[in-house]
């Protein structure tokens, strides 16, 4: 399982990811979800992954040395994206390109071809963009109206993000509300866990200004969640109890 | 969509459904899903129900006029169960009489055969009790360690019951955790809907303490949800923001 989660405000986007992967509950293992591609001054861009490790990886493999267009014989890269929304279209062919490849196989093991990803960034002389793209090679771009995109166990860590968020939040705020959304998914779901990695660009500064991983133990994650559950458990108690029938002692 | 829950304190019972079903995103309507049965000082069971309501319905209908013990020739109902777990296997049985005569058309009108219910309360003599039954006609008995099952919807609504409830919660204070786990359901998915449907028991007392409807616009859920709201605002805007990379203006 997994848990990766996009914020786009009007500041810049954060974009954070877990890195547990399982194959069964018995074989737990890490690896990172949210990869960086960023060339200073001129794009930066974050893609996160999840699904199938082996479509996901395959897929960033072929953004990575490029698929071939076959009207103009180039091969294009992920990182060579004119804009974010070809970029967007390019991980939808290298889904599809996959797809061909192993999809049948997967069936015959009664497998889905599970996969979908995100990608934020910015393109000097563009717009700061979010995407997510399914495993049909189909996308959508986060707007204004609802300043997020999640991929993997999405539910656990919605609420707070439907109630917190909206695109005035701060950058920092906003990385901070993708935290807790996080603590609440890995809280519930044992196949979403540590270490966190965060992605973080202020808009049209077309750098990373946070590239980070949050390690087990980090001390400023560990007291978030510890005041969470503190708030939350304040929060709860300083409703009124439900005035409906007579208590009795 | 639906979401049922119930929670079993050391003090009592509570069950909360919503009302919402939907044929479609274009066909949605009201129904009860919480059923109560109640014979005062004697028994006292709830019965919630998920899943397609033409099962659960049939499975409900079933237990009402009873099913034929193949041994006995008695004709087995749910009210008539000796003990709460051999309510929970009548519910079973009704589960796969109803599979025996509907799956196949479903499966060829390519629907699963989705039903589950919760079924909590006390027959005198014995403990209160709370059981969930899944389509296999299969169940598993709350515990204390986890002192709430789940039905339908149920990850928007989890956090908070992971972190607000334990067995010694005060029978009020988890109607109340049971509320804002329903609206943080609700806030984010449409087919769990108003109004919400309320059953609480105390331990021993053999009948229903609460058997309540909470209608739309009903003043202390509403109350209760601006509360919730705002205090989790005002709980993330307590924490300190990231302390990670360095912010600039």
């Amino acid at each position: 399982m997994t848990y990766c989660c996009g914020l786009l405000v009007h500041d810049g986007l954060v974009m954070i990811a877990d890195t547990r992967t399982n194959a069964g509950l018995d074989n737990v293992s890490t690896f990172r979800k949210l990869h960086v591609f960023e060339r200073l001054g001129e794009r930066v861009m974050g893609l996160a992954s999840a699904g199938n490790l082996s479509i996901s990886q395959s897929v960033v493999s072929l953004l990575a040395e490029g698929i071939e267009n076959s009207e103009t014989g180039e091969r294009e890269t992920l990182i060579d994206a004119p804009t974010m929304f070809q970029g967007a279209q390019r991980i939808g062919k290298a889904i599809r390109l996959v797809h061909s490849l192993y999809a049948t196989g997967l069936e015959q093991s009664n497998l889905t071809f599970d996969v979908s990803f995100l990608l934020g960034g910015q393109i000097s002389g563009s717009k700061l963009e979010l995407y997510m793209i399914y495993a049909a090679g189909n996308c959508i771009r986060c707007t204004v109206d609802t300043p997020y995109l999640q991929i993997g166990e999405h539910k656990y860590g919605k609420p707070i993000l439907d109630r917190a968020c909206n695109f005035s939040t701060d950058l920092y705020d906003g990385l901070k509300i993708s935290l807790i959304s996080m603590d609440s998914t890995m809280r519930s779901n044992l196949g979403v866990g540590m270490p966190i990695d965060v992605l973080m660009m202020r808009r049209d500064a077309l750098k990373a200004e946070l590239n980070y991983r949050i390690e087990p133990g980090e001390p400023y994650f560990h007291d978030l969640r510890e005041r969470w559950s503190a708030a939350l458990r304040a929060a709860h108690m300083a409703i009124p109890r439900p005035p409906y029938g007579v208590p009795k002692s």
